[in-house]
């Protein structure tokens, strides 16, 4: 934790982080997004010949769809609906007399029908699903977004609005397991590639509750969830900033997505955290890119 | 209006902009986001000699902030709060039980720290106020970010999830109204070197409620905003793909932004809309940039 601390103060100091008197919320220099920016390329290079579909959504997603995809069932203390206010002139008068006074104001927001996107690909599945079938060759998606996770903390790798890239791939069982071997594989040349010492283990998802920790052990046992870790505030616990996810067919038959041959879809992604990524570069090689080993700015900047 | 669902219908068809269920709320293709780094790039090229500090904020803001803002006097429509669950494991249990019978589960989300950003610029002042007087050659900050607007709608020139491009100047009244000037010029120039008709016109904001029909006024009469127009979805209604603010001290005061010689500073901002100048760019050319003109093909991608 004090580690943690440090490195969130020099990283304001040095302005690659910007307070905004919120923990786990952040503005980026430009510097910072530099190393963002050639990292993502990085991944375009070694993941472009797959040929994948680049969508782009923006950081909330249809609620009704979040609702669907049972978020807040393993996961309800990260999320974040938006809200809005819906009255008239009177109600207005209301609200700013309720802040004027220092009251809670908020109570009287209503939901929208957005909520703020908790994964990157979250919003994707039901986009293929209404499609229709998906060829024998597979489905292969290429997304990034900022996500939102409700986890206030000094540790600036784990922050409240953070960009997700990742990877989705659906169709047989084979395809979609030989997805991920290959992700794990390429992750950790990729990891290397920039100086960083990496390591892969099985992992779970926090979720949530009594109940959740028996999910957590089951996803444990069936290796169902990879983590890449790298040391950025401790080589104790080390922080996971790439993760290789296999679903089974369990978000195919969640949302309808089916093969041209009838059968239901099997799927898998790989995400890349890139605020953790870039923290972890600063992390092991200084908090000045010019100063960066020469074949890692080689690496990132050609 | 018909102008506007056809187009968005040509959208979703071509697969330039993802349909997700909400009016305002969608995906964009790879070439759809390539028109928006290209076109990024080149307002790097024309402002990039400037030297103004790039820092990018992300989708949500502090709520203190934005509460200190004023927006929820002027817009409060369009604002929009995060909420999240912060229960137990019991209120969990209701939570779901609450889906399952179809009931309204988001009043049980309490409010968090943090909202969306209304306008790429709103994070900074508070952050640029706290770092002490601003030097008498002035402030330039160049900002990006994605913005929330609570306004459902089926012109996509409308999004309620959009990214605003800024460059914010603080400093004298003659350096922030120059810079504004300066920007309205630029902006001119840059439309007409993609092969876009442009007009500028002095406007408002949309000041919510009776007492705010008196401001937008107030706004217009003073010339404190202009909008630079291009039709998208109609020629008679023209849609505001840039915006230049003159704030005078108002932002100066608010925040306590003050010059070396202790005098309130003057702020401007000016801001494009991303999507909105993408979008021109499709009507105006169609929608296969492929297909685009020779002289705007080589504006955008060299």
């Amino acid at each position: 934790m004090d580690m943690q601390v440090s490195f969130l103060d020099r990283l304001f100091e040095s302005g690659l982080l910007i307070e905004t008197g919120v923990d786990g919320l952040y503005g980026r220099s430009g510097q910072f997004e530099d190393v963002i920016t050639a990292f993502e390329r990085l991944i375009d290079r070694v993941g472009g010949a797959d040929g994948a579909e680049a969508i782009r959504f923006p950081p909330g997603m249809n609620r009704a769809y979040f609702e669907a995809s049972g978020y807040m069932k393993s996961f309800p203390q990260l999320a974040g609906t938006v809200h809005s206010f819906c009255g008239n002139d009177h109600d207005h008068m209301s609200l700013l007399q309720c802040m004027e006074e220092g009251g809670d104001w908020t109570k009287e927001q209503k939901a929208t029908d957005i909520t703020l996107t908790p994964a990157a690909c979250y919003p994707l599945y039901p986009t293929v699903a209404k499609r229709g079938p998906i060829s024998m060759d597979g489905g292969l998606f290429d997304l990034q977004s900022y996500c939102f996770r409700h986890e206030p903390s000094k540790d600036p790798a784990r922050q409240q609005l953070f960009r997700m890239r990742e990877y989705v791939c659906m169709g047989t069982e084979a395809h979609v397991t030989t997805f991920r071997q290959t992700w794990m594989d390429r992750g950790v040349e990729m990891m290397k590639s920039i100086g960083l010492e990496v390591e892969i283990d099985v992992a779970n998802d926090p979720f949530f509750g009594r109940a959740g920790r028996l999910m957590a052990n089951n996803q444990r046992d069936q290796n169902l969830k990879f983590e890449l870790l790298i040391p950025v505030t401790s080589q104790a616990n080390k922080t996971a900033c790439m993760s290789f996810n296999y679903h089974q067919d369990a978000f195919g038959q969640k949302w309808g997505l089916t093969l041209a041959d009838g059968s239901t879809a099997f799927t898998a992604c790989v995400g890349f955290g890139l605020e953790r990524i870039a923290l972890a570069l600063f992390a092991q090689h200084g908090l000045d890119t010019s100063q960066w080993p020469e074949h890692v700015r080689k690496t990132l900047w050609g």
